[in-house]
């Protein structure tokens, strides 16, 4: 794989990818559009090194399941290429939150490449390249897999919803933003703009941190996409009314049985979808699936600082909403179980039911060498 | 009626109340405690006439269902007083907001008291003090009904929870700050509090206006509850832990049929709820019930600006949340059907199952001139 070589995927959507490699003249560093400060500002954030990286990290100036992935690839080669201690890296990295499994994955391909190379007998440098190449394959990959899903999404809405002329509920970011490409959930949403069959995509602001209302909705717009924001609480109403034909969201980790960890909020999503008849479809690649997490209750989940909830987000003095010394209660994930899922889009292919064995099926697709994923 | 006279009551639960009615030497006032800036800053709205009155509804510096009703009723008094055109006055009180059923009925009772009196050959003085009356006793009675749901809605809790350490979860805010007593669903978890039967009050923020955290967290820290904040999205997490005993919230209007109209996420939580087999209660006075609506269609939702959604609340300048030109779906209210509330507790009893002809008999104690309402 060490020779594998692939140019950056740029987002799309976005004018500023949310990602990016760059040789300086001081040395390489990772370049990333920092997601707290949209749609007001388009800054970047320059990561030297490792814990920089992680800071980021934590504080989701990165984010989304499948970028995370990337980050952590070429964060464990930043560590190579500057001649940190790869491993101690690696172990931090992959640590740096719990839920999302990508993080994990993308740091483990990179330090496989690395290890691959210095066992071969290459020298520092060489086993550092190789560790690179990897993450820019693993960051090509990851755009070769949103188109994938896209496809696969827009297949399965036309064979769900034959009328055509979508309305499509989402919640949290699923875009460019998180991934090489043009991401999960979102990409779905595009594919079907793309066709003149997206009626209305209903944006879900996702509190506490409002990804819908700054981050999809700033994708949206980029895309001259006919969008509604709304808060998360008003999406009941929509379905009272019969606005929402279908739900699409993205994962931050799928265990083997299909229980889904995404963005708190999205469980609530899929128990009003279940009452009104409406197709919950979550769209994630299968590097987000982890077959080694039996169910749902096995999924960690990251409990958040309360200070998210009880001050207005992006604040830096902190603008408080509630009285001081609130307690706050601030997971951020909630698990939906596979009953309530119509359906799992992968880069691979769908699987509605959902079941372990087609999961299991459509994963290892990938992992047996016929697909993208190699190791 | 034009000799009932009744002392204003303050609100509990905070230093302020949520309104009172002040002669001053400059003549009398209605004075409002702005809901707008709590939880921060206790600021009192000093209203001489009926258009600056309507402008603090609209702009929810004074807001609840019952307080609204209470309110009306002053600025009927307040036109009358002051020797505005009455007639005109209630016309634009009653129409200030379309949702909420109480602000009518507190303009219609002043405004009957008044009519009474200068029927019977009063003078303007005399039928505005008659105005005035009917206002301090509406006021008076909100309080008696306040106790009297707490009472009856602890009696439903210790019926349907024989176990006792309620974990309530409750959304938007039905505290004093909406009430001449300690408000509706709110005042029975605080009746529970008493009785040392309160484990956890799980406080929804209630976007956009966040009316959970800045005010009902406000009370329940002053009532020295053991309370815990929560973004609406994480609802669902405390449902899928068993972490709730039983919902309860207040009213903006109840239809003939048993919907009711309340704070946006509502119905949300009422599906939740019966998916999680969890008793769905709603606390409101009979006069939030509104026998002329027959059902929830019957409804008429206020639909509010779409920069409550995309701005940050409670910032003057505007604080951009989403980009610039976002449209956003923003309605006040949700309707939950009859079959999903377990449960309707007024002052005069308990109506479970609701139906219509159970909630009709509560209404009549009332309007039959044995209960509190005498019109």
């Amino acid at each position: 794989m060490a020779d594998q070589y692939a140019a950056s995927a740029s987002g799309t959507g976005s004018s500023v990818p949310a990602l990016r490699w760059e040789e300086l003249p001081e040395g390489p560093v990772l370049v990333l559009l920092d997601q707290r400060r949209l749609p007001t500002e388009e800054i970047e954030l320059v990561c030297t090194d490792v814990p920089a990286l992680i800071e980021a990290i934590r504080a989701l100036a990165v984010r989304g399941a499948p970028l995370l992935g990337v980050a952590g690839a070429y964060g464990l080669a930043l560590a190579a290429v500057r001649g940190f201690d790869v491993e101690e890296a690696a172990e931090m990295l992959a640590h740096a939150r719990p839920t999302a499994v990508n993080l994990g994955y993308g740091v483990r391909r990179a330090l496989a490449a690395y290890r691959t190379a210095a066992g071969s007998g290459a020298d520092g440098l060489q086993a550092a390249a190789a560790a690179l190449a990897e993450a820019r394959a693993l960051h090509q990959e990851d755009a070769d897999a949103s188109a994938r899903m896209a496809a696969h999404g827009l297949e399965l809405l036309e064979e769900l919803l034959p009328g055509g002329g979508y309305r499509l509920l989402t919640h949290c970011n699923t875009g460019a933003l998180v991934s090489g490409g043009e991401g999960t959930a979102f990409a779905v949403a595009g594919a079907a703009h793309r066709v003149r069959e997206l009626r209305r995509l209903w944006v879900d602001e996702t509190r506490p941190l409002l990804q819908g209302a700054r981050l999809t909705a700033y994708e949206a717009a980029r895309a001259g996409m006919p969008y509604t924001l709304l808060s998360d609480n008003a999406a009941g109403s929509l379905f009272s009314a019969g606005e929402v034909d279908a739900v699409l969201i993205g994962a931050d980790r799928v265990a083997a049985d299909g229980s889904v960890a995404n963005k708190v909020g999205s469980y609530p999503l899929a128990v009003l979808a279940r009452y009104h008849h409406v197709p919950f479809i979550v769209v994630a690649p299968t590097t987000t699936v982890d077959l080694g997490t039996s169910d749902g209750a096995a999924i960690e989940v990251e409990q958040r600082p309360g200070y998210e909830v009880t001050e207005f987000p992006g604040s830096v003095s902190g603008n408080p909403v509630a009285p001081l010394g609130t307690q706050a209660y601030n997971p951020a994930f909630d698990i939906t179980p596979p009953e309530l899922v119509t359906a799992i889009v992968t880069e691979n292919g769908v699987v509605s039911p959902v079941t372990e064995a087609g999961l299991a099926e459509l994963c290892a697709r990938s992992r047996s060498g016929n697909g993208m994923m190699s190791i």
